[in-house]
């Protein structure tokens, strides 16, 4: 158990932001609500799942909703704390902690706000060890957790509980359309995990991750050094994918998603060739533009780096004239086996493309036996 | 008190058709899943609002979607109980009678099946005395009377239940995102009433003016009479508008709804004249094809009659080619206070038509001192 500071916030919403993948949520806005809480005295405690027992439960809590959106509509106070209590409500129990649903971008702060509106302790670790656009992308959800139950919260009073829910699509479908209606943004709770489930299918210390990676970032400006250079030794399988500048952005938002691609046109090492990224929310594949041939795709994370700032940027806030950097993270294990792929891979996504996964693991860990094994 | 059976049940069902003025969906398939309950040993009984004590609450029941949805998606035998069910749970009260939402198309039945369902009579009233396509557009709500519960059922086992709904344009917007995620196809229950709210702004009467339409349609055909004449002897202040041959029909289905215009061309006495009836889910206004002049607009009601069957067509039923009789049926006193026609009027359509209500009232009351008067 460690407890969380302003500090930690900041380090927190810039590593997460590198973990969003362009998505997750615009860090700033809630990173703000969440050091105005704890200014005004609220608490914000980690714990490791193991420090917790077996049967102890929690809400997997997120925001929804397209980053578009996020970043026009402010953070609203209390939503997640109401989440908390509304699933106790719910199921006639009191959670003993909050769980992180996406550890990128907004949606690694927004289960501190539930926690510290809560007086509960939040859990390092999440189901995706980045961000990810629909529901359903979730390793509790893979390994069979029901999204039950799914509540809603449109931050203006209304509160939505759907029980019965059979499965994650039907969720993503319900939830998706609700929050659109709500004006594109809602905090929600998929279903609730108990301290065991998040031991089996979690993804440990993803919170701790984001918090490094930050650290790492502003301790890289500090002493003049680029900041990609801190995210890679804090990622030591991430490598520099190329360097450019934005000579083309095309975004829409529609269906409850921003949807589109960036094209960067090379510069340094890079000069002459150009990359296009394509998004739905998150960066989902890059693609060398000459011939359309992929270098990496989800679920690996893409992250562009701002050369001017420094900083991660979601896909809400690229622009033309931009130059940016481009880095390539593995993704953690548990988004390698066969059936996660099935969920979170680029077919799932509608995407044909042969490109095998950046080797390593966003935490470093050793490989499991297990992966590539099973089918 | 007293108890429908199944012959009473064609005759709703039939009478229902022509009070949808296009929609509220399809009769025929909603009038076969309450003869199954009644067959199954069901009851059904229809009370009046007098006859209950003033506090005694009942849902206000109706299936949301467009109609062209309903014909393609069977009933669910049990939804519409459900929802009884999960009122009393969301209120921690059981309720004592079911109200009816709108009277309009099956609408008119499935409060009925809710009832057999539960056990509960329906009251003889509704707050439309026709259909209409959006939630808000209800003398309950226009009264003030709050869409909270807002409760919907997928018919796949999903139950959402929304709490704190502010207003019925709210409940209108989340409802019908919801539903449309649902497959286009939602059973619903907007707030409920007590019997002292039936009384003080329900429009009384109306399932019963349903049955008696459709037994005096039974009984022309079965003297070989048009049906038409039927329901104009049933609602003295209706009027023969056109009758014709469809020669043109457009119809989208989508945000919800089943929109499009139908243009009929003249015959008989309207050789050489065209009508042009456009629609969301329900007709809305009829206007000389020639120069745009609208003739009929809502609130009041606007019935097709196909000439081969003598029955009223759903806006999901028109076709090229049928022959048709148009109807324009007045409104309810309830419909056309200043309060009203801002909810209901042409002008809450989008329309700026300039038509004066058709005299009279649906039921065939005197003019209440008040129409007319206040602002």
């Amino acid at each position: 158990m460690r407890e969380i500071g302003e500090r930690e916030v900041e380090w927190i919403a810039e590593g997460a932001a590198v973990l969003g993948t362009g998505g997750g949520g615009n860090t700033y806005l809630a990173g703000l609500d969440l050091r105005r809480l704890l200014r005004q005295g609220a608490r914000v405690r980690v714990v490791q799942a193991e420090e917790l027992p077996d049967d102890a439960f929690g809400p997997v809590l997120s925001g929804m909703g397209a980053p578009t959106v996020g970043i026009e509509r402010l953070p609203v106070a209390g939503r997640f704390g109401a989440l908390v209590r509304a699933t106790g409500r719910a199921l006639g129990r009191d959670p003993a902690f909050v769980a992180i649903g996406e550890v990128g971008g907004a949606n690694a702060l927004r289960p501190l706000s539930g926690a510290a509106e809560s007086g509960l302790p939040v859990v390092d670790a999440d189901p995706m060890g980045r961000a990810f656009p629909e529901l359903q992308m979730d390793t509790y959800m893979i390994a069979g957790v029901p999204p039950r139950p799914l509540l809603l919260n449109d931050g203006k009073g209304v509160e939505a509980r759907l029980e019965g829910v059979p499965d994650p699509w039907t969720a993503e479908r319900y939830a998706r359309a609700l929050t659109w209606a709500m004006g594109g943004n809602a905090g929600v709770v998929v279903g609730v995990v108990t301290a065991a489930q998040v031991r089996a299918y979690g993804i440990p210390g993803t919170l701790s991750l984001a918090q490094e990676i930050g650290r790492a970032m502003e301790r890289a400006r500090a002493g003049k050094r680029p900041t990609l250079d801190a995210v890679l030794e804090a990622v030591p399988g991430g490598v520099r994918l190329f360097e450019g500048k934005v000579v083309d952005v095309s975004r829409r938002t529609a269906a409850g998603f921003a949807r589109g691609h960036v094209v960067i046109d090379g510069l340094g090492a890079w000069r002459g060739e150009r990359l296009r990224i394509e998004f739905q929310n998150e960066y989902l594949v890059a693609r060398r533009e000459e011939d359309g041939a992929a270098l990496v795709a989800v679920p690996d994370l893409l992250v562009l780096i701002e050369e001017e700032s420094g900083r991660a940027l979601g896909s809400e806030m690229v622009r033309y004239g931009l130059r940016l950097h481009v880095l390539a993270l593995p993704a953690p294990w548990e988004l390698k086996t066969p059936a996660a792929l099935r969920v979170v891979g680029p077919s799932a996504f509608g995407y044909d493309v042969d490109v095998a996964p950046l080797p390593g693991d966003l935490l470093g860990r050793a490989a499991p036996a297990a992966v590539g094994a099973a089918g």
